[in-house]
Order: structure tokens, then sequence, then C-alpha cells
């Protein structure tokens, strides 16, 4: 109710624009919800390793759990592909042009998908560090994997994408003796912006770190089942 | 002309928007050409490199030549600062959370400027692979700067951007004993986008491979001295 007063506030455009949007994620959460499905987007820059991250995660968790990933992209089914041959059902969302996923594009996604034989979706957004944190899905628990390469000055250079998510992953760490990055300044970075996130340090890679990130999913999904969240 | 007829058949919201930026990008052209300014337009993922190119063209370049630096960022004046320690006048854009430059964002950063005593100017646009592409500032030169940890299928993910500029640097070469990059596929990927593309495939952090982009920058300032871009 308080959202309500600080919406009228706004331009029309936007707030019609926005609304829309938003309406559509509550559907799609009311999906997830009523499905028993715990739904999770993921966001990144092009290459940090979302689809990396998809396919470790799908080998770790589908002996106990049914999966299935939404791809997003502009362009090509490359993404989908890999996750499919990780073993999860897959959908490609491509864009066009667009720069991001929204509410409208999931929903298409999810009509292809049967939501009551699954148990954890994951979402893979478009490779954007900026737009797809203005749009909500609908989705539990957003994730952002960073990623060693990159530099650690992007918390400082995309706050609004760190400061947004419920989750972070830093991804590449195989990759730190190569490069420069000052894990302390990136996550005092972190730190000012989201304070007690959520932190998973690792490489997709070596499998350095993976399990705490899976720890943290399995337990996600747990919570789900019992309905505790 | 025949650009005209192609425009008149959108939609008149996107016309509207489409070439009153246009127009503004045909304005700064002029002012860059009044006053004998070269300008690139220089666009990448976050964490790319392009930072760090524009300071090694600073260093290699400032003997002979008078360079400046527009850097466009959501937050912060990190890379300005950079520019500005490698020894280059630098003007610093924050969007807010736009995700790219425009014409008219420049044109403020321009005003900053006494172009008449520059003779590169390089624009560092936001760190994103979608959005800038679809934004014309004026410049005469586009130029991509992909990165070997990235992955090689970006350019089949992100084909706008590789479609329309017209140099690409590949950065990050000294990674390329650590991480999975395809090269010849990378290659046959941009080949397939934009034929005879000019591409310098280099490390900002050894050294490798930057003459040739130093050259390249150092015969299109000559180009535009002699009025012959």
């Amino acid at each position: 109710m308080g959202r309500e007063a600080v919406v009228t506030k706004r331009i029309p455009l936007k707030e019609k624009i926005l609304s829309a949007n938003d309406r559509l994620a509550l559907e799609n959460r009311k999906l997830f919800d009523e499905a028993g499905v715990l739904a999770m987007n993921l966001m990144a820059s092009p290459g940090a390793g979302k689809t990396s991250l998809i396919e470790h995660t799908i080998r770790a968790l589908s002996e106990n759990n049914r999966l299935a990933v939404i791809d997003g992209d502009i362009a090509t089914s490359i993404d989908a592909d890999r996750a499919e041959a990780a073993g999860a059902v897959a959908v490609q969302i491509n864009t066009g042009g667009d720069c991001h996923l929204d509410a409208n594009m999931l929903r298409g996604a999810l009509a292809e998908l049967s939501l009551a034989e699954i148990d954890l979706l994951l979402v893979e957004n478009v490779g954007n560090l900026i737009c797809p944190a203005s749009f909500q899905l609908g989705t539990h628990k957003t994730v952002l994997i960073a990623s060693v390469p990159e530099g650690s000055d992007k918390p400082y250079k995309y706050p609004v994408m760190y400061r947004g998510v419920d989750a972070l992953v830093v991804n590449k760490i195989d990759l730190l003796p190569y490069v420069d990055f000052d894990m302390p300044y990136f996550q005092r970075g972190v730190e000012i912006l989201n304070p007690g996130l959520a932190c998973f340090v690792l490489s997709c890679k070596t499998g350095e770190g993976l399990d705490a990130w899976l720890d943290w999913v399995r337990n996600e999904i747990e919570a789900r089942r019992q309905g505790s969240r």
C-alpha cells in the first residue's frame, strides 16, 4: 500500500510501463507458487559464466530435483542447447534486439513448460549488467554472476544491479593469478550497496567453491518445498 | 533520399526518437569536422578493457597529438580519472541509470572541451554489448573491444553490435592459455557479420599486438588531417 502511494507520483508513461510489467511479474509468481516451483533470475555481463554455472547446477541437482531452464538471448539457441545437453528441459527466448527479459517474454516461455513437473526453474537473462535489473520477472530470487576478469570496480560502476540482487556469484577465480582483481575493494563495494548479501566465490572451470553455491540452491528448494518462505 | 523513404514507413514514435538522435549526431559530426577532430566511439561489455586501451593510446600518441576522452558510465568518475592520469583532457558523463550514451549526452560533454585544440577524441561508451549499438553519436569511427575471457560465441549472440562497427579489438590474449576461447570460431562469426572488418588481436596487459592498433589510429588521424577521410 505504501508502494501505491509512490507509484502515483511517477510521470504517467513510466507508471504505465512499470505497472504493466510488475502486474505480469506478479502473475508469473502466482504460477510458480501454485506449481511449487522455485524460480531464479540469473543476470550477468556477457561471458561472465551464467551458462556454465547453470550446467554445473543441472548436473549436481538433477538426481533429486526436476530442473528447467529458460534462456534469454538476442540471437541463437547456444545457451538452451547447452542446458539441454546438461540434462534439463530448456526453452530459448530470442529477444530480437531487446537488451533484457521482461515478465511478458517469460510468460510466453512458461507456456512451453509443464510447471507442475518442475522443482527449480533457472532463468538465464540476456547478458547485460544494466537493463535486466529494471524488469521484475516474478522469480523468487535474483542472482548476479560477476567474474574476475571483468575487474573489481564493477559494483561501483553498476550500482543498480549490485544493489538489487539476492545472491552474488563471483566466478572465474581460477584467473585470479593472471589478472588485477582487488578482492577487498570489490567486496567493500558490494557491502556498501547490498549489506550481508549471500556471496559465492568460485570457479566453474575448476569446481572450486561450487559446493557452497549448490548447498544454497538446495536449501532454497527445500525451504520452498516446506512452504516456509 | 532513399533513407527518407524508409523512415516514413516506421511507426511514428520510433521515427521521432531516432531522427532526433540522428539529427543531433549529425550536428556533433559537423562540430568535429569544423574543428578537425577525429572522433571514435569505443564500445564493449563491462570489463573488456576499454579504459586500459584508452590509457595505452593516450600514452603512445600524446607526444604528437592532442587527445581528449569523454567517459560514459552509470556512476563514478573512475574512468575519466584514469584517462586524465594517463595524460588526456577528460570529461565524465554519468548517465544516472541509462544503458548507453546518446548524441545529446555527448553534445553536453563537448561543451566542456575546446575542440579546436584536439586532434583525437575517444568516447568511451557505457559498458554494454547491446544498447550503445543503436545510438549514433556523430563519431567518425566505431570500435568494439571484445575480450578473450568473454568467450568466443559473442559475435553469434550479439550480432547487432558486431555488424555495425568499423574496427574490432580482441583484448586480453594473455589469458588465452587459461580459458577456452576458440579463435577460428570467433573469427568466422565476425567475418559472417562484418566481412573484412579491421581486427586487432592484442593484450593491454603485456602490450603484445598494441602497435598495429596504434598504427591504425595514427593513420586515421593523419587521413583526417589531410582531409581525405
